[in-house]
């Protein structure tokens, strides 16, 4: 582990702070460094040095604008992972030296009921996302490609020292997105639970899922990862390739999460659902794509397509202590803050195995 | 009421029974009388004189070969009602004289959970519907447009002395569709409820939901129907035109049913419902026909799309007696089966108030 000890660490002082970054300009999908000012201390910010941060499909999306108009220069990067290096005068939940992790979301509205029930996520007035949103204040959010971060402490993961810092970055994105549903439709012994997609999200789906205790079967188009979706905890594999019957699995699952970022086939999925349950799609490609749906897949076995955006703070918080308890970490790749855009190219060929980490410098 | 007192009724023996109906020997949409036999009472049969049949959109559907090839000719109908006029040795539900009706099915496997259950709508098997499936017995069902029936008496429901018969019919499909969803989703006091269209299902839709304690909005493209909705029960009345802006009401409501049977925009209705909230479709249109549905309108909310099938037996019995005690009836037309085109021309072109029905002679 990198940062183990946590007492050695000297305050940064109240800032604001100079702070080095790897932006896009463009949407072209090349990173050139930056330098930049994150904010002076609030009474409630915490300062955080960065050490790692994951690389998500959606950063990609996001910084080719795929969801929305961005505003350029875009620092991309939402798995943060790191240590205190100063905190504001009312702080209390941490102390310099922490080790913390920030996730997706740096702020909300704070009195709407979502809010107020811990489901930030879906604030009513729009969560402030770690990059590309405009934050209370108007200014606009930059992510984790950068070497610190200021963060309102109420945003702030605690890491455990169970985990080592280079791998807690993927849990508050991709563990989160998939642990949130899986909590939130029952999943556990008993229930046959399918993950569709061995990615980034897929994989922590796997690991989650078996730690619960469910019977998991990934259905994924890449034959060459049976193998480690058996090794992450499922029991089945079907490779799930248009034009393969699926006929022989019709209605034996509970439960169905579905992490493919892009337009698929969606009524072939729900035919694998028993009466009553839940394709929950986590995976979100271009927002001008519209899935297909047939009706009769829902209507006849009374079966629902729900979706589910990341996990709130409180929950969050519960994914990275289910993690340590579980011994579960995601399976990570080391890079250079110079191999971004190899990563990225990697990650849209799917070539990710299963998540790129920048290790900050 | 037509057929009050019972007693009078004489047998007409154990069949097979010469029948006449009106068929449909084409996708044209065209009837023309027919003769055929109805089979001999096997010991659990009942026969059935059948007094009045509703028509509803999806005779229509099946009728012009929207969902699958039927076999012609073709006798449609779902919504039968009529008196037992003959029972096989061991009937014991139902008695000669008994004001009986049928729904959507006649038969299922039995032996599956969910016939078990009884959801026999959702048989692992396959339900038998009322009119153009194959029977156990190879058989293919012909369904209400007609003078009589043989059903086994597990899938004839008991209609209450206070429902006249010619409204009796219309609960077995349409009303069923609508109540087993609101009952599943818990729709009662305090839940806001949309009902979108207000045909057939819709109307029998905030008939009920407002007998449950609901408030119900209604959301249909009809200017004229508004007066309508509200004599029905509905509170707030939205016009749901293509280009009418709905963000005054968006997260406002707890459950939306859908009722609309043909291709339509999803997503403005998601962006309606409350977070962790449901849009059930019970409309199908032609099975050729999916619809659109963007991740991002489920993803932000963690709302759900699902479907439902009409009911069970035992629930639509369930539905007849809520019907009896809370004075609730259908809107109808009386036609003859002379008018039978003309009525479908006129539901196809949403000229329907609210409900055709039969008048078997």
């Amino acid at each position: 582990m990198k940062t183990n000890t946590n007492n050695k660490i000297k305050s940064y002082g109240q800032g604001p702070y100079n702070t080095k970054g790897m932006a896009l300009y463009s949407t072209d999908g090349h990173f050139k460094p930056i330098q930049f000012q994150r904010r002076a201390l609030g009474p409630k910010d915490v300062a955080i040095k960065l050490e790692y941060c994951g690389i998500c499909h959606s950063d990609i999306h996001h910084g080719l604008g795929h969801w929305k108009k961005e505003i350029f220069p875009l620092i991309p990067g939402h798995e943060l992972a790191g240590v205190v290096v100063a905190i504001g005068a009312n702080v209390n939940k941490f102390k310099i030296g922490s080790r913390v992790g920030i996730g997706c979301l740096v702020n909300s509205c704070r009195h709407c009921n979502q809010c107020l029930e811990g489901f930030e996520q879906y604030c009513e007035k729009g969560p402030i996302l770690t990059y590309g949103s405009t934050d209370r204040d108007g200014s606009i959010t930059q992510g984790g490609y950068s070497t610190l971060n200021v963060v309102d402490e109420d945003f702030v993961i605690n890491i455990p020292d169970l985990i080592d810092l280079a791998y807690a970055g993927p849990m508050m994105c991709a563990g989160i997105t998939v642990y949130s549903p899986l909590r939130k439709w029952n999943v556990g012994p008993g229930k046959k639970v399918g993950i569709v997609g061995l990615g980034g999200l897929g994989h922590m789906g796997v690991k989650l899922a078996s730690a619960m205790g469910a019977e998991v079967t990934v259905l994924t188009t890449s034959k060459d990862k049976i193998n480690d979706a058996k090794q992450f905890g499922a029991k089945h594999v079907i490779i799930n390739e248009n034009g393969i019957n699926l006929s022989a699995h019709r209605r034996s699952l509970d439960f169905i999460l579905d992490t493919v970022p892009y337009q698929h086939d969606l009524d072939r999925l729900i035919s694998l659902l028993k009466m009553d349950s839940t394709l929950c799609l986590v995976g979100v490609g271009k927002v001008t794509e519209s899935n297909q749906l047939n009706p009769f897949s829902l209507v006849s076995s009374r079966s629902s397509f729900a979706g589910s955006l990341i996990g709130g703070i409180k929950e969050t918080q519960e994914l990275v202590d289910f993690c340590a308890s579980h011994k579960i970490k995601p399976e990570i790749t080391k890079i250079t803050t110079k191999e971004i855009d190899d990563a990225w190219d990697k990650v849209i060929n799917k070539k990710a195995r299963y998540r790129f980490v920048i290790e900050i410098n």
